[in-house]
């Protein structure tokens, strides 16, 4: 199972993924099967925002070599790329530094022009990376607003209707301000890899309108307390006075989602299938509560293994997604560690059961751990060292418990994000 | 899916089910294929214990007709059965009735010799409904102890090592003091269906030992401040001095399980199929709480209806077991109708699904439903009347919420219990 996964998260390094699926030679720029006829001597721009930005602009860069006219990306943590300039910004709060790291690539794509091509690498977290409100609305009054649709729970598709429409970047803003042709290479962190969804879409198109978000402040009762610049905005977009996102795509960029998690799911089926292993995967959109996520896991687990339905043993379950974790005390860990923590719980000590759970992006909560991998050895563990899993739970500080058990998955930051992957083994 | 549950609990009503499996002719008793030859001057005797023994017994005494010696069984509620005496007890706790209905079965059992036969029919609820101290343990003792135990978290397995030890009927004691032979009819409201467990096994064996049952009060810090009685008994039982519960099944007495969570969802899926939709039992075992699990099952869901995997559409996920409900506020609802809610709050104006879940006994909670059943119609006359779903839920509301949309499954109390079943539609 340990190598499943290690195959896996190898093969879903920006490294893996961008020399598998992009090739270059002068004048031909291949990407999954798609070849781009491109003037060699104008040579490629390179852009990009997300966590995945840094290694998917080097490898994009070692592919291109010489070719590479200019590249400039938005990253969340300092770092060096030759050939391209490397702008370090904030997440998960939007600052001045978004802004700043906003307005170097809109004036950058600005300048090309209709013969110049760029490839830019787009990935989770580039909603916060780069941002420019609308003038004459400010970060402040971009600030209040987000503290009210926080304040009122307001889901995380209306916010992001009432963001897009405030925004000179996101939307598809971003992709209407160069005349150049491009291809957007994009790393899906987003259940279901929706194009307008994933870092806020600065090159597609979106369907919501300014009518809508002015109707989500008024579901939320965030309209009349508004700042002005806002409510003045959206009523002139209303009303056609501004113009609203584009509802079509630029023809002239293309996307490409070059991974994700299915993608991350399947490459696991085949490495189990190559160990003789049958795996399914039942899910790339889980969510929840992690440590209850856990137990209906362990129920699908103990059907197959009580009454082999609706699958044979030996088998693996495969299931992706982001749980959650609600806290309860100020323990180590991560909703990965907490969620083999509770499939332990449950497996004690059966011996047909394998179970792991990691974040791809090698981060697991606030620990230096990617997740756990547990099974019947984990539990025997912990009673020679008398450790309790409810204790542990309780405290989420499932961290310290796999610490002392041993079966930590560490990984280190990988610089790339589709998600979480976990696997049940039924033996 | 309506029809496909409303067969599902027709077939899963005891009349149905003791119809089905059981057949007497004058001199020959059959169940499961199994032939039982007996005199048939000497008729049989008829007992049991639960939850459904009223309607089990009821199904059994019309089979045996004037073939029905004697009948005695204990009920969690008044009622009359033809030719047999109807006990009322206490459900869920333990007092004096429970006593005396134990005491009534104990002298009614040691009174029958070797060449009688028997039908004892057992369902849950059972421990609670026949009970009796060893002496000189005294109920009170008993309740002091089961105070301690539930207010130091210790889980139900271990509760019940000790509760079995303290007991002349369970744990397979009851079946010990009887010299005829016969055969307990058991529906399991267990997961897993262990014959160990169900109703506290009267007529069964017991793996755990007076041993075991100090360990687990000394484990919770519960043996320093136990009633003495106890205390004396477990270590009478420990050195020997007392008999351990039986480590061996009474050979004159067989088990069968006639219906259970998994022979449910196994009709279920018999009548999806003759609708020509594929079933599959997801899991028998489901557990943890009830929104949480909604989500994992909407996940599976979603996946089959966006990418087919791992079923083709369309299709019917089946789950059974019980949830729990974490209580928030003080509505009116249950566990099956929280869980269909909160999978209407993730289905929304989807038309790809429709899901139900009730309860098997018909009762759901603290209401009158069974359950409730959702598609993307509910969400919309939820919209007309501006009901919000999160507002419910967190009033644990699910009750009010659903007779407002027309979507609760009311069925009255169907006399018996083989947990809950749920089922996902994803067209």
């Amino acid at each position: 199972m340990m190598t499943i996964f290690l195959k896996t998260l190898a093969a879903t390094l920006p490294a893996s993924i961008v020399r598998q699926k992009l090739s270059y030679t002068p004048g031909a720029l291949k990407i999954d099967g798609k070849t781009f006829e491109l003037s060699a001597e104008r040579g490629i721009h390179l852009f990009g925002s997300g966590k995945a930005a840094v290694e998917t602009a080097r490898a994009v860069a070692q592919i291109l070599g010489q070719n590479l006219r200019h590249g400039c990306i938005v990253s969340n943590y300092p770092a060096s790329v030759e050939g391209v300039e490397v702008l370090e910004s904030s997440h998960p709060v939007l600052t001045e530094k978004s802004i700043a790291a906003a307005e170097t690539l809109i004036e950058k794509l600005s300048r090309l022009s209709e013969d110049d091509f760029f490839i830019y690498v787009l990935s989770g977290g580039s909603s916060a990376l780069i941002e420019k409100p609308i003038p004459p609305v400010t970060l402040s009054d971009m600030q209040i607003l987000t503290k009210g649709l926080l304040a009122n729970g307001v889901p995380i598709d209306e916010i992001n209707i009432v963001r897009k429409h405030l925004s000179l970047v996101k939307g598809g803003r971003l992709g209407r301000l160069t005349k150049a042709s491009g291809i957007v290479l994009v790393i899906s962190d987003v259940i279901g890899d929706d194009l307008e969804a994933i870092g806020s879409a600065p090159m597609f198109f979106d369907r919501s309108t300014f009518y809508d978000a002015k109707l989500v402040m008024k579901k939320y009762g965030l309209w009349e307390n508004a700042p002005d610049t806002i409510k003045k905005l959206f009523e002139d977009g209303v009303s056609g006075r501004f113009e609203d996102t584009p509802k079509t795509i630029n023809d002239k960029i293309e996307h490409f989602i070059i991974d994700s998690n299915v993608k991350a799911l399947q490459r696991a089926k085949g490495y189990a299938e190559e160990l003789g292993i049958s795996a399914y995967i039942m899910t790339s959109r889980l969510r929840g509560e992690a440590r209850e996520a856990a137990k209906v896991i362990i129920a699908l687990g103990e059907e197959i293994a009580a009454r082999r339905e609706p699958f044979p043993t030996p088998v693996i379950l495969l299931f992706g997604g982001e749980t959650t974790v609600t806290l309860h005390g100020d323990g180590k860990g991560g909703r990965n560690q907490e969620m083999a923590l509770a499939v332990l719980n449950e497996i004690k000590e059966s011996p047909r059961f394998v179970f792991f759970s990691a974040g791809t992006d090698g981060i697991d909560g606030n620990s230096d751990a990617a997740g756990a991998i547990v099974d019947c050895e984990s539990w025997k563990t912990a009673l020679k060292l008398n450790l309790k899993i409810d204790d542990y739970l309780s405290r989420n500080d499932s961290y310290d418990f796999f610490a002392q058990t041993g079966d930590l998955i560490m990984t280190g930051p990988t610089g790339t994000n589709v998600m979480d992957i976990a696997a049940l083994f039924v033996g």
